[in-house]
């Protein structure tokens, strides 16, 4: 590990605590007649997760000169859309799992009712505390609330979710596979970029803004690419068939169209466009380590 | 029909004209990848009914002087969040509905998992329209949020159906049940006020505002008063049975703790309290009217 990625891991590691603290904040409260909503919310929140997305809004905030205390309710913000999604993406009527990292999924625990509500009331307190922000001016509060909407709505990351349900029933062409991941994971990574920014004091048409956003997509589309070469690799050892051989049968991904090689050189290229992003940022060697992490993970 | 009341039906139906209008602008596209999540949305928001929410946005904003320019994206936030909650609602997890307004319900039409997404998208979009409406301040847009946000959510409408649920399989003590009912319906319909004044510049802690508030809260219990009334009567007329001799079996209502005369009493009380909130509002007579109209129902 270079010096680098030591300093990113460390300050992942710092952040992760500091966003959990922040997290845990909104809902220091008792309530009888409401607190499974308050458990089932706070639950899936705090079931761990390396919180790369608040680490992004609070990192690019920081890079270009921002303060944390601006940052942070957005990062809290983000991270609230990003589980709320995930407790959506687990129930019967989506993916069916019973396990999220390790631990039963939000509905095993609190039952469907319960579990469909606190991914409402997350994603319902994530605009709240966007515009609540204490440190940012309301012209901030009110683009951080448009920029949220847009990216979590039916144009960023539930557009995603509604092209992965079609890819389930009939193969994509590579533009819509490119769309899909663009929109479901990555508009809420894009997301982050422009909050950070914006706390910074970066709108979203300032040259910062639009290269850390660039930086974010890269990655963001890195990373599925790496997912899908992991999820491939992982098949292959596990059931001892070769790679790609039964991808026209399954879900399209990136090994639908590359090669395992060819996918490997198009995550780093895309990585390496990531970071020529960042060109123009003093002290970006943090977002730089996180780009090659993120490209040589391993699971 | 007296004048107002006939001045009342009309402003309703002119009302809903232009917010169904305004609605449909925030969806008029095409999108191939992405068609069935807006035909989803726009298949529940169109179903048509008496756009009550909308029609107190923008009344409040009227009489307090404000345009209806400055109010109507705030009516169609309002709107959306509504009939978000409808379609999760009717989902086989909650309430399990076929059938709404005489039409199939969202699920039934477009499967669970578009349902489920639909709704969602929904209640994103909403928060950024009101974030990016044209003719409000950044510091009324983002507290237009925040007000969106807190009535929505886990201590306003969310709170109201988690409190719901409960009462499904214990009775509700009376303080219990006047919260449910609250936060159930009375959050959204509270925050219809909120937002009509904020709209004509009113902040929630001006003497405007409570009023208008204090007058929604009223109208918003009397409401669900009389919905009590008219389905126990309903019951009686068509099972033969006498009102309220098994409401112990069955859910917690107005009737399990007053009599049928009673609860009329209590809705007329509520309503001449709501009224004589308005005092200090000049042209109110439509809001009058419609407290009136609210209790007087017969469906």
């Amino acid at each position: 590990m270079n010096g680098n990625e030591q300093k990113l891991m460390t300050r992942m590691a710092e952040n992760a605590e500091r966003t959990e603290r922040a997290l845990a904040e909104y809902f220091d409260e008792k309530d009888n007649d409401l607190q499974v909503i308050l458990d089932a919310q706070t639950y899936s929140l705090m079931a761990g997760g390396k919180r790369i997305r608040p680490f992004l809004v609070n990192e690019i905030c920081h890079v270009l000169g921002g303060a944390e205390e601006s940052s942070m309710p957005f990062a809290c913000a983000v991270e609230m859309i990003h589980t709320y999604s995930l407790i959506h993406d687990d129930l019967p009527c989506m993916d069916d799992d019973d396990l999220r990292r390790g631990k039963p999924t939000n509905h095993k625990v609190f039952g469907y009712a319960n579990a469909l509500l606190a991914g409402d009331a997350l994603l319902t307190r994530a605009f709240g505390v966007a515009a609540s922000a204490p440190c940012a001016d309301p012209t901030c509060r009110a683009e951080a609330v448009r920029i949220l909407s847009e990216k979590a709505g039916d144009h960023g990351m539930i557009g995603g979710q509604i092209i992965d349900l079609h890819g389930e029933t009939e193969k994509l062409e590579f533009e819509t596979l490119l769309r899909l991941h663009r929109l479901k994971t990555g508009a809420l990574i894009e997301c982050s970029a422009l909050l950070g920014a914006l706390a910074a004091g970066y709108l979203p048409d300032t040259k910062e803004a639009k290269a850390a956003t660039a930086y974010a997509s890269k990655i963001g589309l890195a990373f599925q690419v790496i997912d899908d070469i992991l999820d491939a690799v992982g098949s292959e050892e596990e059931l001892g068939k070769s790679v790609g051989s039964d991808a026209s049968n399954h879900k399209t991904t990136f090994l639908s169209y590359f090669s395992l090689e060819d996918a490997k050189a198009y995550a780093k290229r895309l990585t390496e466009e990531a970071v020529a992003e960042l060109s123009e940022f003093k002290n970006a060697e943090v977002l730089v380590a996180l780009a090659y992490y993120l490209l040589n993970r391993t699971h």
